[in-house]
């Protein structure tokens, strides 16, 4: 029975949930996936650190009071984030990377990638800004020490966006995709629909824990620009850098922009979006669109993530499901492991 | 390079698209897919047949006129359809199959795919007879022969649902789902919300090409149930058979009924379900559900069709594309073969 050791970095609510996921399945999984999982390392910045290479009780992780520090309470812990030790010395083969996106330089979590890759460990991330920032260097880095770096959560969560893409659309090449990738915005229109005003849209989402005590990354695009640059790259084989895509949020919109779409048989939804042109070149947006009824993602409601994408042989093809949360996210990382066993056993 | 060799068996749209892709595509294959495709045999009840063991023109056979015992116009062709020699004798390496679906007992495909899988030979297909009548039997048969048997195109055309629920969902359970599986019933529905009466509408459907000159099959709901059983057994892991689906179609809505819907924020919609129970038994149903506006397939409009997974990690995941036409299917065919590769390569 194949055995990955993890070392986990960050340890917010997505890797909690990988953990608390181990303890519950890791005996399933031998028979399910062929493998099973061992967490020997963790570090957050907050919580402290723990290696423990003979394997750490995953049960006892995912339990772990949220307080500053609180990884000292466990056996081998400390309250400070060994970060550099976990990853390079805790013998782990994969480091599960989820930290908090850095939309300026992708740092520290790009570090941590770079440092992993380095020493030939597989790595996955549901981490944006390593991905949108520096995601090329990254993947060659990865092909020239011969290991898998993988990252479906770094757009719609554990939704499959680019596995499908890339897996089960293999053969029918994609000349573009639009996509609602955000779901606090879509959550903000949806009220907007229903009669809110913007503020009060925003400040409903924001009681639900959709949005952040500032928004502005979600309502002005920001968020969204960073998933497209990441499947424009990976997707259509661009080589865009953020500012490449132009952005434009939901914040211009007003209750008489919703009625009148409205009136005209048609939505106002926050859309990200790369096409390829006939020349070859590519163009990356972010900004409100008005859509029929009959569009693929104007039915997409609430904080549902969708992208529908253009292929030659298919048209278009469009898949919706959860773009945040915990659990939903720990799946991508999942999803990331299973496709790392997948190439481990190719090979 | 790995090249396969092919027999296609039936060469209506489907395969014949198939042939326009090798025709145009092969060379490309070599760098994008790892492989090419040789077309070594095709047999088709109306066409005749050929074998050409060293290969024939795919770009010749996909411009064949569509007339009675037109094979014979080839070198080595036939007017008479040799299925038995074209599958056993030609050589292929993978028999693609693709000849009309028989909903009573699945034959001749069955036969067809019973003597490929027998004979060592990988099989792809597109029809649902095989699969939903047979399918166990036919799984058992190519595993014991270390071949693989695949049917994306089944269900959905090329739209992938059996495989993107497979790979890319694995390591979350799909405890049921609900599906718009059938184009046409969707396209009549679509245009009684426009305000056309049944008949004109299933009218309009045949004028575009969408229904067939009897529509039973279609409105009646006794296709979708053929891919309900398809899709329980493979991704629920029931054993039904095509009575254990309760089936009613929409030909006893009315004008009144979709107008009463609309009043009330839904939409009538043909859904073909199952869903695995906390007991562990699995109920599947064929029928008109009144859909909520947020429901993941309320948007799903015209011949589009739609397939909703309820996951244990992700909630509702939910893919929509196209459910028909000559490329689309073609493309799954070319899938399939993408798989077949993967797990030759693998193995």
């Amino acid at each position: 029975m194949t055995e990955y050791k993890l070392a986990l970095v960050g340890f917010g609510g997505v890797n909690r949930a990988l953990a608390q996921l181990i303890a519950e399945r890791n005996e399933n999984w031998k028979t399910e996936l062929g493998f099973t999982l061992k967490i020997v390392g963790v570090t957050d910045l907050f919580l402290g650190s723990v290696i423990g290479r003979e394997g750490l009780d995953a049960a006892l992780l995912a339990k772990l009071p949220a307080v500053k520090g609180a990884m000292a309470q466990l056996a081998g812990g400390e309250a400070d984030a060994l970060n550099e030790a976990v990853i390079k010395d805790s013998g782990a083969d994969i480091i599960v990377e989820a930290t908090f996106t850095n939309p300026v330089d992708g740092e520290p979590a790009t570090s941590f990638c770079r440092w992993a890759l380095e020493r030939g460990k597989h790595v996955v991330t549901t981490n944006k800004g390593p991905i949108a920032l520096h995601g090329a260097a990254l993947k060659a880095l990865a092909r020239s020490n011969n290991v898998t770096f993988e990252y479906e959560g770094s757009v719609m969560s554990g939704t499959p966006v680019i596995r499908l893409a890339k897996q089960s659309l293999a053969g029918s090449s994609i000349v573009g995709f639009e996509g609602i990738l955000n779901g606090t915005s879509n959550f903000v229109l949806t009220r907007m629909e229903g009669g809110l005003g913007f503020a009060e849209a925003v400040s409903k989402a924001q009681e639900l824990g959709y949005a952040e005590a500032d928004p502005t990354a979600d309502v002005e695009g920001h968020d969204v620009r960073l998933k497209v640059v990441i499947l424009a790259n990976e997707l259509l084989g661009a080589k865009l850098k953020v500012s490449d895509v132009t952005c434009s949020g939901i914040s211009s919109l007003d209750l008489g922009d919703i009625e009148k779409a409205r009136q005209d048989g048609a939505r106002w939804k926050l859309i990200g979006a790369a096409m390829r042109h006939a020349d070859g070149s590519i163009s990356a947006s972010v900004e409100p669109r008005l859509l029929k009824h009959d569009h693929p993602l104007s039915g997409i409601s609430g904080a549902t993530n969708a992208v529908s994408f253009t292929t030659d042989l298919l048209g278009a093809v469009t898949v919706s499901g959860p773009g945040a949360g915990r659990m939903e996210t720990a799946f991508a990382l999942l999803s990331d492991i299973i496709s790392i066993h997948q190439s481990v056993a190719h090979n």
